[in-house]
């Protein structure tokens, strides 16, 4: 019998694939117990989170499930950029959808050309296969505009599933974010035709709390993982994981989960104890996002002598580095500018100029004093690839060793990869005379 | 003695690499005689355009040159979104720069990835070897947000040369056209700044006369290649080298030998007389630009049995379909909304949604009856890459033969695509019966 034969009647109610979805699990198991599992000295609080893991697919589709059934929103994104905070104010759920696997991206290139995001071919191919609970599940995907393989993909994918499409503009003049502002006002009354009333301001302000709480639990975690020098008390797999969840879990629970782990973390941090050797290379990872089961490049820098102490990436720091400011907010109108103000700040490539990121960079550099960056693109992701460039120069002008790599999701570069990192952490290792 | 040496000065004053630029315009012009002028039965007014190719970077630099010592200004360009209307109304000049080179790419990619499109880094090539006089002759460069790989180059350019970047909308709802016409309305600002003083609404609308006559004038050559059945009175190839040199040449004089060629080629027609063979396969070509001298695809096609009837680039059809319609316009601000009444028809591919584009080129092929249509993609497009999909559905339920390829600017792939052309073209021969 099916370890998963309990689940088989809500995959059905939502058109999955059951058997194909019954061995991607098996595959995806078997990954994060090898991967994760194996680590030595795991903070005991990550049970909650590989458990999270396990229930991926099969007890939170069950929780949406009874969600959808209470008329709550269900909303599947790929951007921070999606307000979640109004899905959240309606009593619904706002996740990331499956798109960080390589199995289903054959199946996209039917549809899809090759040369374009694996991000992306992954998730088109989950809608293709119906092996995704989030996907099946959501009342409508949230597309946007950020990156042009997407903007042009909603256009198919909608021949699949329901798609709306937000316009984020491309710059952040006066104008543009009037746009973008009413872009957001329109997504607001669109949650609120599924609920089918208007929320009060007392409920969207309750939204932005609960998601205010959730990113300071990571902005804690970040902290806490990074800037205690060579007390690293968590890997840099295991806070990814983390990070990966924060897109799917209810909230609330999370962050209270997030905040016991914090909490043994500060403990191992007051004990000295570290899950890496004292001479292990800190890296920090800049560029563009991993979503699970996107855990090549953390596996092969942390098997290869260096330590993750932090990504700038949307599934990272750029998702939880602002709050929405509630001081003396009011009103909703109030609230939804306050949501703007954040929504600004956010230095995701697709703006142009975006040179705040870069000061940025070098600001999060000084405070985790790493002794290097990766810069990660995604293949043929390129305004991350070219804003590169001035990167580079950046970390140049600053002396920071900086290594880039672009790779899709085959495991076919790994070893070409590991070999790249090798080089570099050795290469800082000689200049650090050790 | 160098046949350049009256340009040496010119040349020295804009910062040319002289002895580069003489090498290149060597190449240039000898790559032109042997695909231009060894073919059989050129019509005579293809003369004018010849010899402009043969002055594109001394003459009309020198024109360009005296056009600045007036005060006029010069912009540069790589997008039909920049409106030349308004730099025609100053007396000024708007060309497309130097991007159709594969010479220039190597110095390009030291800075820029290679996994991007071929012309951004031909053009940005240019710039850094400083042998195109258009770039290196213009007050500025207007980029523009259509695609994000030029999107993140222009923050590179900026290094080099004055960079302005227009904020095109991703969408064309009511607030996107908004934020569009005032985009608009600051480029004619800026360039009111260069001249020094406000445009009169007479000087407004003079610019877009001027720009419609040499659109009216492009759509008589598009009728009279293609629209004539097997009388096919021009080269897709010549039809190709005008178009693109009406982004170069003035365009009151450029209008005035355009209309003399078609003169010709009216008379070829009324005589029955075609530069192809009765049977010949007649075909169209959908997706993205050709900047001169980029000549490998339709040298290709119409070495292997076909003929090109059309370019539904920017570089051809998307650029003159439309008129600027002046009736009853009586004030600048109404001249404005006319304008963007124009581009709002415009059906690039950078726009989401863009079903218009589809049903265009059905009627497209309706109108020329070609024999089937071939997608061309630069390589790393991403926009036209993935709207291929949709297209090559619509061309597949209206029984129209299609062919996809996706090509950068060397000649490594020449021998490859002419296989398949060679195949498509058979293929469609053998449909027919012939």
């Amino acid at each position: 019998m099916s370890q998963y034969e309990a689940y088989y009647p809500l995959w059905e109610k939502l058109n999955i694939d059951a058997a194909k979805l019954e061995g991607a699990l098996g595959a995806a198991q078997k990954r994060h117990a090898d991967l994760f599992l194996t680590q030595a000295d795991r903070p005991k609080a990550m049970g909650y989170f590989d458990d999270l893991w396990g229930n991926l697919q099969t007890g939170r589709i069950a929780e949406l499930d009874k969600l959808k059934s209470e008329g709550k929103p269900l909303v599947g994104t790929f951007c921070i950029f999606v307000p979640e905070e109004s899905v959240t104010a309606a009593g619904g759920a706002c996740y990331g959808l499956c798109s960080g696997s390589p199995a289903s991206i054959p199946e996209a290139e039917k549809e899809l050309p090759r040369n374009i995001c694996p991000l992306i071919k992954s998730a088109h191919g989950f809608k293709l296969l119906r092996v995704c609970g989030y996907t099946q599940s959501s009342d409508f995907i949230y597309g946007e505009t950020t990156c042009e393989a997407k903007k042009k993909t909603w256009e198919i994918l909608a021949k699949h599933h329901p798609v709306h499409v937000m316009h984020i503009p491309q710059k952040k003049d006066e104008k543009s974010m009037r746009l973008w502002r009413e872009e957001v006002e329109e997504f607001q009354e669109h949650i609120e035709e599924v609920v089918g009333r208007k929320l009060s301001f007392e409920e969207h302000k309750k939204g932005v709390e609960i998601i205010n709480a959730k990113r300071k639990a990571l902005r804690r975690l970040d902290a806490l993982r990074g800037m205690h020098g060579d007390i690293m008390p968590i890997s840099g797999l295991d806070s990814l994981l983390v990070m990966q969840l924060s897109f799917i879990d209810e909230p609330v629970r999370f962050t209270e989960a997030l905040n016991t782990l914090c909490d043994e973390l500060e403990e191992r941090i007051n004990a000295q104890k570290s899950v890496f050797e004292k001479e292990t290379t800190r890296l920090m990872i800049l560029g563009t996002p991993f979503a699970a089961p996107n855990w090549k490049l953390h596996q092969i820098v942390e098997s290869s002598g260096g330590a993750i102490v932090n990504e700038e990436s949307c599934i990272g720091h750029r998702y939880f580095k602002d709050d929405v400011n509630l001081e003396g907010v009011t009103t909703n109108e109030e609230l939804t500018a306050r949501m703007m103000e954040r929504y600004k700040n956010i230095d995701c490539a697709c703006f142009t100029p975006n040179e705040a990121r870069i000061e940025k960079i070098v600001k999060m550099h000084k405070e985790r004093q790493t002794d290097g960056v990766i810069y990660y693109t995604l293949s043929f992701c390129h305004t991350y690839n070219v804003e590169s460039h001035l990167v580079a120069e950046a970390m140049k002008k600053e002396g920071i060793p900086f290594l880039a790599i672009e790779s899709d999701y085959s495991p076919e570069d790994a070893g070409q990869i590991k070999t790249r990192v090798e080089a570099f952490i050795e290469s800082i290792r000689l200049k650090r005379g050790a």
